[in-house]
């Protein structure tokens, strides 16, 4: 089977978007959308570094690709509706594995109707998944990062450092310890929250990001970006119920630098922590007040067993400032 | 210099676009298009499948790779206007090497006016550029492979082989010849026709595809997709001045199969050539009446040396049909 062949195999046979004029098939892909704003991001997972044979398998490995894009979009207060997929594959993926890769993304484009309008498959020498994902979102109802303010609440949803602890387990670093199966579709099956995103739409002013690289750094990003300090108290940081039976020093880093629990961290002012409780109920998803935001110059600080440290956005750098 | 670092170092200063909203910065870049439908599609460049580090320099790789993707905009009518680019970048390409790629992307990116919206670089075995091009065609206006029409002219704009010429000069295959700064750089600076097509917006019906895989490849995608033959004519295929220089065999191939020219093969009903060279000499590119769409299931026919042959894709199964 040659790479135009291939790509007919991926050509779904009915598309989800109305908004899409032209899907697969010629030079490129056609949709209007004169009522909303465009969002659109890249996201490349190289085999070896992303991901691997022994940890996913090919149906996972599409999954997931397009699960990160997705909640790309959840970050942004935006609704995915289309991706273009681009994969190099290497000889050693065989043609049903190269099929199963595709499956996986269709399955989760069908789960989060998103519809695959574009794709270039092409031989090289080890996998790389590109996919750009398309959205929308209301117009200038996009949500950054920078719009953070002194005396916003922080929250997140569900629990963090379960995509680590999976893999960790996938990987055989763990025994005898329970809920497995559990972990591993954290890391396997990432759920983005894009129906808990759609019911902030009425707030004013929400600041969101994804938890793709640990809160540490999506905190610090915010941060970052608002120019204002983010304090986040340990105690309240969310984890699952069976999270204590992980060693301590894994917990930790885990929950703050591990990552790809592609959970929602946000602000918002305080006023508004209600509506955030209700948004979460609404639509089955727990979430959790974790910190505040405060002055300051685009630092992250956690307040840990009486003492308040920086937190570094990939946990090599501790530096304790008080205590 | 880490992959988040990078990102920023490819920022650009402004964007051209003014219906771009968020470039690169957040978890996602945010636009708006209200009145034009748009138009997207994704190409990828592998090292040592589409490119070489013997071939072409890092600033060439950059520059050609968001050719080819600007190519695709010009095929359908479009006008490119964003792009998101994603990198893996082996060790062996330095930092300096790594800026130059942009540099290039940046160049092209400028003198088309493609804002460089988004972006992701990401470590692994061998270099891979991926290019996810975003541009903008009026309403109902995008033009499709689909619609040749029985007795419609073929045109094609410039020259044909040129960049397969220019390849074979870079790899040392060719000695004692002339025009060689002119084929290498039909080979490293392909210049998309994307003011040619804009002066066929007023027309109500032109088929059009751009020349990457060679016309052979092209002329099929048409005749495929409209359901019908395209007869060409071997005498009418336009060649630079000095191509007959060039061995027999070669030139046949070049012309036909050797692709890269990135020049636009078209269809139009006999009444709007005319139309079709006032458009070229308004923009300064060369146009040529090639051939005619006839009643078929979509074949592609070459007239040469008083036969008429099939002409195959990819120019290895030739096979007489009459004489």
């Amino acid at each position: 089977m040659n790479e135009f062949d291939f790509i007919k195999t991926i050509k779904p046979s009915a598309y989800q978007q109305s908004s899409l004029i032209k899907g697969i098939g010629d030079d490129a892909a056609v949709f209007r959308q004169t009522h909303a704003d465009i969002v659109t991001a890249v996201d490349t997972f190289v085999e070896g570094v992303h991901f691997s044979k022994e940890t996913m398998s090919a149906h996972e490995i599409g999954y997931r690709a397009l699960a990160v894009n997705v909640s790309d979009m959840a970050a942004m207060g935006a609704v995915p509706a289309m991706c273009l997929v681009s994969v190099v594959f290497s000889s050693e993926w065989k043609k049903e594995e190269r099929i199963e890769i595709m499956n996986g993304i269709k399955t989760m484009g069908k789960k989060y109707q998103v519809d695959l309008i574009g794709g270039d498959t092409v031989s090289g020498e080890s996998l790389v998944i590109s996919i750009t994902i398309i959205g929308y979102v209301d117009q200038d109802c996009a949500r950054y990062r920078s719009t953070a303010e002194v005396d916003d609440v922080v929250f997140v949803t569900g629990t963090l450092g379960d995509s680590a602890a999976g893999l960790s387990i996938l990987l055989g670093e763990q025994s005898g310890v329970g809920d497995v199966a559990y972990y591993i579709r954290r890391h396997t099956r990432p759920q983005p929250r894009v129906n808990f995103v759609q019911e902030l739409n009425h707030l004013n002013r929400v600041t969101l990001n994804d938890v793709s690289d640990g809160i540490a750094n999506e905190a610090a990003e915010i941060a970052e970006a608002s120019q204002v300090d983010i304090y986040l108290d340990n105690t309240k940081v969310p984890v699952h119920d069976t999270f204590h039976q992980f060693d301590q020093d894994q917990q930790y880093s885990w929950k703050y630098f591990g990552g790809e629990d592609f959970e929602i961290l946000g602000t918002v002012p305080s006023e508004e922590w209600e509506a955030i409780k209700r948004a979460a109920t609404a639509v089955g998803v727990r979430v959790t007040k974790i910190g505040q935001v405060r002055q300051g110059e685009g630092l992250v600080y956690i307040q840990k067993d009486s003492k308040i440290e920086v937190l570094p956005k990939d946990g090599y750098e501790h530096k304790e400032i008080g205590d």
